[in-house]
């Protein structure tokens, strides 16, 4: 499961016969060896994905020019990611920082290989937590209503613009998203919810499902679109609960849920094995 | 946690100083034994819950007379259940017969010590299901709208009544329950919804579990009320998904966690160990 | 993941490149379409894996033709199972008989699509339920130790020759198997041991779990092979317990971790989801 | 379940009559209340534990007497935990940080509310991680043979010895520990094993857990006693892996398990939850 030293095809396109084949022709062509693939066709949207692990002295220049000729026979949509290149992260987040402090302490420990650019927050509780992992901090506060919170938006995606990262993680980051902002980051832009979506989409999900009783909480880890709580899936986790426990308990437990739900769909993103369509995700894991 | 011998108090009352200590003092004075309890403080509402098995030659008079005194002191609901008897159970379902199969064959083996003493359907499918068991059969059939749903319903509640059963599972009974019936046997009907409540509450969960791309998927099995599959939540189960998953998958796999949620709901509820209140249950498991 | 009318192939054999083209190719050329594929390398032994369903109006003798001659490059073991055959299956039990029963009632519906050719046992404790479900019964009883066993043993192996299934499935047989029998049919039966393997291999499992205090137990099915408990697994689950347990509920606890696990083994062989190398498995699920 | 302003009191007998109305009597008597109990009869060594939490305005110079007498009579061992007083935790490690980090950064969100009074490792690596935290850090390196070995062991014991902690926390910490330590906290020193124990007790795990192909990883939360992973058993987690993880894989996912287990426990034992017996624990969750 190692891709270090590989690079990643990730394709899709309206399944039709021949495709893998002609993908396996050309990477034989070029000097390639599939290391690993993994493929799924969705039956009711008739679409193929896959995702290949390329390996061998390829002819990288070759490969590309067979690849636009597929891309054109087959209406693929692709992306070619060569080894050797370490993304750029933004982390979000508000006044809870046990989900930043998590993603930093994985990078700090190797298990995340990126470069968290910036922590960008509403509120000034992370600017600590950024000092102690000597990573740039940026403050975009501002109100929750009218002017004050467009203003806060405006100072968000410019900050995201001249930040440019590869990828944004909303690690609690608690203000709903303009559409300019959802749109710009399509794809690229990763939320932790903390319940088991659908339910309790939205504001307190602890409190409601306290409220509720349920006898397992969870958390959601989702590409962000423009309906608040309801972009592509990527993970979910759940922990089982009691009537034992009060809100607080399951906001404890919940913890530790959306960490390791965060954890886990960011490294996914990050080794290029997310593929969206249908608002649903294909995560070759 | 084996009760086969013991006799069961559960009780609820307001919280107050001294309720531990008046039960088992009652409990020594008679020649009783605390062979376990387990209790419960809901801090939000100040209910106090507890369920104490008891063993020891018992003066059961002198301690249902004792328990009289502590019942009108502290505002008491209480019930015993003294060893010995076996409850008499319902199943009901219509077309989707592996849950109702799974609790007969639990029956059958001995995990599960009632006395089934009848499958009641709106389907004949169930029919040879009951003969195979040697469990009676009511069809109750009828109309979805209507007069005809009326008389269904009717049917449903009468044989429900004539059988008098000291519990009812609603083993993918796919009818919505007019509120006499609900009522009538509140705390008494268990149901399985197939999805993880309050996601998916309503029709055709997997469906709409399937569209919205969801890596987990559960079952619920609950006390019936008045409102569709908002009753107390006893026990909940998921298991993992993926896109590989078509709609026939999840009905699939979500068959193994409606079975064992719903039997393991049914049995703990079978040994006294789930209380109401609020509309949430305390699960002494 | 539906395979019902998909033929399926799986293959293995030393990696190298241009396997998944050439066979991408053959399939192809004869008229196929590759519905899914799923492919794995073991980096350490350096053999490469492949499941693939295949549909289209394919020509299957020129298939096969290409086939032999891609085992040959590729000194490929490989095996085609086309749609439209049912596997025959004889269960195997002793006294406890819920795993067994869980198998036949997920065929009466319709979850598992074999036929159970017999149910074969050294006790005659399960012949209500063969009669219950139609399936004959053959006892092939005797003592544990000397001559004894060694006749019945012999008797258990001559009812298999002579039933001749597909796949023999040890649902909770009680006995330990000498080496004829599981080299005949290495690959072709699998046990259920309850316990997570390797932990409790051996007699008594939830005793000796019970007794060192375990919060978690499983349930590990496996193919047989000569070492008892050893062989390749397949399929594992758990479930949590307490110090509230005694050995009588993790038993009871056991049971639902071990019906599961078995049937979703039994599944996976069925659907030709799991190879083995090396003594470990690979399920394509 | 929230335990902030409520003193807890753990005990154990022998089991008999009694016990609980006395108890129960004893803390109404000096004005208490009993926020939350559990309690558990072992049937087979006949030993009964009990985790009560007490609020209201105690006398607690009377109820401290009464308690002297309720330990005569019943044979008790038995420890009161008033409020107000913070743990003193000393975390252990070797060169793999990330179990430290976890609980250190658990330590700075307020999720752990104990004092870390040290980090003692027999490696450099740590240094780092407690001058970022501003936790003193002690080298107590050494050989792992002969007199190297006896000399590095001495060295952590004094450390110990003059930290004085309520707790020690092995977080990976990779020696094998002599019998005086491990008697000395005996009850007070938690190690994290990264396997499911019984199952790979001992040096690399997780390359045997590879080898054996097994479908499910874990992590062991236990006590530590003289003999090498066999201590009382706190907390056990899992994780699902497949042949397509690599030993580095389950490493990387092992980690999880590992640090959320360890934090388990660790607040576990820290709100006085967990009682041993007969090298098991009860665990009052």
């Amino acid at each position: 499961m190692m891709t270090d030293n590989l690079a990643v095809l990730t394709l899709q396109c309206p399944d039709q016969p021949g495709i893998v084949a002609s993908v396996a022709n050309l990477i034989a062509d070029v000097g390639g060896n599939i290391a690993n693939a993994d493929q799924h066709t969705d039956r009711d949207s008739a679409v193929f994905l896959q995702r290949i692990e390329i390996d061998g002295p390829v002819d990288w220049e070759a490969f590309e020019q067979g690849l636009r000729q597929l891309i054109d026979r087959f209406s693929m949509q692709s992306a070619l990611h060569r080894p050797g290149t370490r993304d750029r992260v933004v982390l979000a987040c508000s006044s809870e920082l046990y989900c930043a402090a998590d993603l930093l302490t994985r990078v700090s420990l190797g298990e995340l290989d990126v470069d968290v650019v910036a922590i960008v927050s509403d509120k000034p509780a992370a600017g600590q937590l950024a000092a102690q992992h000597g990573v740039p901090f940026r403050l975009v506060d501002g109100g929750l209503t009218g002017d004050a919170r467009a203003k806060q938006e405006a100072a968000f995606a410019a900050a995201l613009e001249e930040l440019s990262p590869d990828l944004v993680v909303l690690a609690r980051y608690m203000r709903i998203l303009p559409e300019e902002i959802t749109k710009r980051w399509n794809g690229r832009m990763i939320n932790i919810h903390h319940s088991f979506l659908p339910a309790f989409a939205g504001a307190k999900p602890y409190h409601r499902a306290h409220q509720r009783g349920v006898k397992l909480i969870g958390a959601t880890a989702h590409y962000v679109t423009a309906e608040l709580d309801a972009g592509p899936i990527i993970a979910q986790g759940i922990t089982p609960v009691s009537h034992r426990d009060e809100v607080e308990d399951l906001v404890r437990k919940g913890r530790d849920v959306e960490r390791s739900t965060l954890a886990n769909a960011v490294r996914l993103h990050l080794e290029h094995r997310v593929l969206v369509w249908d608002n649903r995700t294909c995560v070759f894991a």
